[in-house]
Parts: C-alpha cells; structure tokens; sequence
C-alpha cells in the first residue's frame, strides 16, 4: 500500500480494507511510514471519519500491536473505564464490590496526568501497597482474591500511544472514531470481557454536553460488539467534582467510608449504578439492593481488606492515612447558593498543590488535596466554609487560590442536574 | 503561535492574519515547526480552503522566503507560466516575439522532470548556450537585448519548494489555493510586472477539465492582483500534444520554424494569443496581425538570434541541430481518423527514451523525440505513419513503444477542439 493513495483514499471518501489499515499501522510502528504521513492521515479522518468496520479494524490493530493480558482463565473477568474526572475513586470502590459480586477485577491501570488523578497513585498512598506484581502474581491474586489493581507495566497498545502523542501535536485529538478506538484498544489489550464506560460529561469533561457523550458510548458500544465484548456506557455528570475529596489520601480515606456504606450519596450512587450495569452485562447480574446490602454488611470492605493485603499494604493503615498538615479554607463571600463548582479548576488546584502531574514520571505529594464543605447547591452563609484545601507549607498555595476563587460560584439558586445522566446498554 | 492552535483555526474553519502566516511560516523555514504539524494542516487546508487575502499572504511569505530579482530598472518586465504540457515550446518563440514587441523576458526556468521537457534543457540543445549568467550579465543583457533566459541559479520561494515536497508526500498536492499560490510565488519572486498564465486543459494537463482550469486561472489572477501584478490567463487544451514535436532539439528546431512564419499552426496560434494577452497586460498593446508580421517578416527571427547569439550560441547551428540517427515508425493498423493522441503518453515516451528526467540531476538525451505526422483529425490509411520516433540505438525503444500503442487511437471521427478554450484578463 503505497501510504499517499492511502491518505487520497480516506480524503476522497473513501473506506479502508482491514488488510490495508492493518499494513500502513505496521508500517508506521517500524517507521517505514513517517509522521508527517500519518498527521495527514488523521485529519483527513477528522473531517471524513470512519465506518464501524474501519473503527472496529483500528482499535484490533491498536491493541494486537503490543501485549494483550490473556485472563481467559478467570471467571467473569469484568473492567470499568472512565473518560476523566475530577475526585472520581470509583475503581476503589468497584474492584472490592465486584469481587465481592462474583466478578474478576484484573486491571493495569495508568497514572494521573493533568488535572486528573490515577488510580495507582491513589493506592500508592496506603503504606506498603506493592503496584508492581509479576505476572503469575497478577493472575494468581486476581483468582484467589477476584481483585488486583496494579501500574501499567506491559506495554499495552504501543500504536495507540504513539497514534495519540501524534494527534495531540496536530490539532487531530477531537474525532469521535479516533478517539472511541484508543480508549478501546486498550481495553481490549486488557482483557476482561465485560466492560461499563463511565462517560464523563459537563464542563469538566472531554465531551462538554450530553449528545456527544451518548455518541462518543455509542461508538465505543459498537467497537465492543465487533470485538465480542460486552459493552454498557453510565453517562454521569462532570460539571462538578465527584465526591468531596479530591487529592490522593482524601480520595482513599472517601472511598473506604464508600465501602462501609458511609460514603458521600453521589459517589455512592454511581458506583452502585456502574456495578449494576457491569455485572449485568458480565451475565452474572445483581440489584441496586443487594449491591446496597454489600456497602453496608461489612462483606465489600472486608474483600478491600483482603485485597490491600494481597498487595502488600496495611489495611488498618487506611483510616489513618496521614494528610498535609497545614490547612487553608475558603469561605463564602456572601449569603447564597453554591451555584457552580469547576471540577476542573478544583482538579488544577491539587495539581498546583503537588498533588498531581504536569509531566510524566513527576513526583506527586499524597497528602495535599481538597475537601469540598459546601457541594453544588448548598445554602451558605456568608463566612461559612466553602473548600478545606490541605496544602504543605504554602507550596503551590498560591495558584491554587486564584484558581478555587474563580472555581466556586455564589448565586441565589441552582438547577442541579441527575448524577447519572444516561445508562446505554449494548 | 502555539502550531496547534493554528492547525485548529484552519480545521475548524476559521482565518489566519498575515503575521501569524508569516510567524509559522517562518518557525517552520527554520525548522521550529516539524513537518507533521505542517502535513495536518495542509491537510485541513484542503477541506477548509483559505480566502482570497489568506492565499495572497501565503503567495507572498512563500516568495519572500528566499531571494527576490528586481528587475525595476527594466521596461515592460513580462513573464509567462505554463501548467506543464508536452511539446509545449513556447516559451523560446515568445521570448524573442515579446522582446521584438518593446516587452522584456528576464526569467529564471526550471529543467524538465517527469512526462513535461524545461525550456532550459530545450535551450542547452544549442551547442555554447549558457544556462548560467552573472547577475551583472543577466541584467545587461535584459536591457540590451530584451531577452534572457538561464536555470534557476537563484533561491526562489524556497519554501514552496519545501512545501510542495511535502504536499506531494502528504497527499495535499490538489488544492486550489494551494496550487495557485504555489505557482505565484515563484512569478512574484521572478520579479517581472506582468504575467500570463498558460493553463493546460485535458487528459494530458493537471487540470482535466475547464471548469477547474478557470478557478485556477481566477485565483491566480486574484492573487496577482493583491500582489499589484497585471495577470492574464489563456486556457488551452492539453488532450493532445502542442505542435508536432516532442524531444528538446526537435522542439527547437520547431521553435526555430515558427519564429520565421513556418511553424505549425496550432503552436502558432497559441504563441500569437499569449504574446497579444501579455503586451495588452505591460500596456503596450500589440494586434495579432502585428504579432504575425514579426513572425513573417524576419524581425522575431533576428532577435531569436541576437539572443542565442548573447547567450554564447551559435543561431547558425540552430537549423542543423543533430537528431538521434535511428528511426523507429509508428503505423496507423488499419484506415481511420486519429480520434486519440494522448500527450501524457507521448510525453513519457519520450522519457523512456531518454529525453527526459524521472529523478532531479538525471542527464538527458537532447537528440531523442517523436515527431507527429498525424496530427489529431488527421485521415490516415492502414499502413500510413503516425509518429516518428527517434532514439539511439534502442535504448528505452521497447518501453516508448508500449506506451505509444496505447497513445494512438484511431477512430471513424473525432470532433477536434479549439486550442484556445478561454482567455480570462484581469
């Protein structure tokens, strides 16, 4: 395939044969194809985009370009996938829940980069917690306990990686195929065979209003299909954080109160919601009831206690994880309601804290992070507590501040909308 | 200009400024900006398109980014720009033609490469003539004789050449402003004042049918007229060869008959109509009928002679340029009309044979070339030659056969049309 009759193919109109995406993304992988070719490539399907079939054959080359995790020898292997958001600790909450459910919670899982936290770092907070196992480790755990979360250390879907940093630096980011094929080529690197999207939407989100996120689930429903997975998407609100702790420590002590039933409702809402959807999909299914029950009865936080045992950590160490000693609190200005809240501005001020990565491979600070004391749609008083930022000794103080004062808004009244905006089922 | 943000300008539609054209353009010259950044958004270019005052911008960052002539000491400074034909020889009589008419033709012209011949290669046929003058020689020469052409010694517009590499690589070669302001940006760097295009038309031109041929002509004039040019436009087919032979020395010698009168009609009428167009756009307006009496009378012919006489060749060597001693003959295989002369297969023909460069640098066979004995319309009888191909030795035979056979094509009629299919004036 000569690659500029690939790119006039795809400028014109035209559809890709799988043999022919399959043999220009090999290429491209041994530097045969150049990356002016490719980014011309990519905007060509930014403005033509791509057919199922085209999207469903780019997502299988994606993940066959490196490993692929084999977990076919574990029961209901189950994974969760979230576009981004700010304070969302859902997976702590899920993998213990699931296990708990029956289901196998098997997952590499990546690390906070920008204004959005990483599982793996939440869980490298709890002391002793090891996020690197073997592989007979991993598989061991994941049958005996039904929970293991540890860093991405294989190299999975390297083509997506590379396909991403290139369209990150050419203005090709925005393109609902490309963008459905890398989140799901990885996830069929990953090997579960059911799998629940949390589509974030809001201003916080990637996809900013309702239609494109019911879209953007929509496209990664179909991938699944043509892939053989089980698929369900749970569209849920990103205008505002999720939860009220936002920073690493805060964000673990939240999701263990979550598996003790004593979570904040939001948070608690969505996780059950998405274990519901997962766990029907998987074909093992459980209602919001029983699932309600698990969060109350002990039985989900004694699966977490197992599983931060099996990777090394101290489980009644969780309670008492230490947090950043000195404290800042923000406080109305005025008699009112909390009207908005910018889950991303809040996301920005924990990275400004230390709490979060500019760069890859950047240390981060556990301990610094953000209470939210007033949530959407709180009445306050003027003087009353809006946000309790822990920080360490000032560092990053300042620009936090000037980013929280324009993240919160005092009005007289707010419409706030459903947590769970949309469930689509494959 | 942060490159992402002005790749998605032109994505999602929107207007560069001159300055910021100008920044990126300049980032790129000097490496800042990666060629991908530039693939995408030539990309999106070709989806977007720019506007009038854009593409006159582009036209003149392009020419300003390496040397400019001036040739403002001159009078009457004209050029022509052909599209790329094959036979198309006209640049050698209306050199002389526009100069005997009070114009003056200082140019720079490149040499052949792929199916169409360069003037300069035509002209180095003649035994002595210099393709390389001294600035101070060039200039002198222009005013003392009115014509002078030489290679492109001199860094023109070297970021089109940059750019078109790169579109040829990226599949964005096809894009109306893009073309336009190629082309223009090498005229505006050549410095003449007025301008006629020669827009091919037909299977063997870029441009395959009239309809996009007046956009392109249209947008050059409008970019001519930003840049304060007077521009003019002949559309002329280019389903067939211009005149009867292809091959440099063979295209002399036909050049060399038409500047006294005895040329073959169709290169005639052509010379004629640009030649009226161009002095019309200097402002020194000459008739047809004027225009042929220099043909006829001696007067274009004596400054043929004065010029290749300035340049170090020998006019008497003209009339006695050496062909390539073996004859091939190509015979019509059975009674008809020649209803198909395709001028790109010609021009490969050619090519294989010799005549022509598939790489830059290559060296090339002046001696070889395809004379046409049949013209298209022609009635020939089986058996009756059709092209007289002239090679050495056989070298590149077997190849210029092949595509031959495929050029001709004989028919019971064939309506024939005009050469001239439009003339579009500022």
């Amino acid at each position: 395939m000569n690659p500029v009759d690939f790119i006039l193919t795809k400028r014109q109109g035209g559809t890709h044969a799988a043999a022919e995406l399959d043999a220009v993304m090999a290429a491209y992988m041994r530097d045969d194809i150049p990356d002016y070719q490719m980014a011309s490539w990519l905007m060509a399907v930014c403005f033509r985009g791509m057919t199922d079939q085209e999207t469903a054959d780019l997502t299988r080359t994606m993940a066959a370009s490196g490993d692929m995790l084999d977990l076919s020898g574990l029961p209901h292997t189950v994974d969760k996938h979230s576009t981004g958001g700010v304070g969302d600790k859902t997976s702590l909450v899920l993998g213990p829940l699931l296990a708990e459910a029956g289901a196998t919670v098997a997952k590499m899982s990546g690390r906070g980069l920008g204004h959005t936290g990483g599982t793996v770092d939440k869980l490298e907070s709890i002391p002793g917690f090891r996020t690197e196992l073997s592989d007979r480790e991993f598989l061991e755990q994941a049958a005996s306990v039904g929970v293991v979360i540890v860093g991405q250390s294989r190299d999975l879907a390297p083509l997506d990686g590379r396909l991403y940093a290139l369209r990150d630096a050419t203005g090709t980011v925005e393109s609902l195929p490309l963008i459905a094929s890398s989140i799901m080529s990885k996830k069929l690197a990953g090997g579960a065979r059911s799998l629940v999207l949390d589509v974030k939407v809001g201003s916080g989100a990637f996809m900013k209003d309702l239609d494109s996120a019911r879209e953007l689930a929509r496209a990664m429903i179909r991938i699944g299909r043509h892939a053989g997975l089980s698929v369900r998407a749970v569209l849920s609100a990103m205008d505002r954080p999720l939860g009220r702790e936002i920073g690493n420590s805060g964000e673990v002590l939240e999701a263990a109160d979550c598996l003790r039933g004593r979570g904040p409702a939001d948070l608690q809402e969505l996780c059950v919601i998405l274990a519901e959807q997962l766990l029907a999909a998987a074909g093992i299914p459980k209602s919001r009831e029983q699932l309600l029950t698990m969060l109350h009865d002990g039985s989900a936080w004694s699966r977490f206690e197992s599983w931060i045992a099996a990777q090394g950590g101290d489980p009644s160490a969780v309670s008492g994880l230490p947090l950043a000693p000195d404290v800042f609190e923000l406080k109305a200005d005025r008699d009112g309601v909390v009207s908005g809240l910018d889950a991303l501005a809040i996301g920005r001020a924990v990275g400004a804290l230390g709490g979060g990565r500019q760069f890859k491979g950047q240390e981060i600070d556990h301990g610094v992070g953000i209470r939210i004391e007033a949530g959407l749609g709180s009445t306050v008083r003027k003087g009353d507590t809006l946000l309790l930022v822990r920080h360490r000794g000032g560092h990053g103080l300042e620009r936090a501040r000037e980013l929280l004062a324009a993240a919160v808004r005092i009005g007289a009244s707010v419409d706030v909308g459903p947590l769970v905006q949309d469930v689509i089922a494959d």
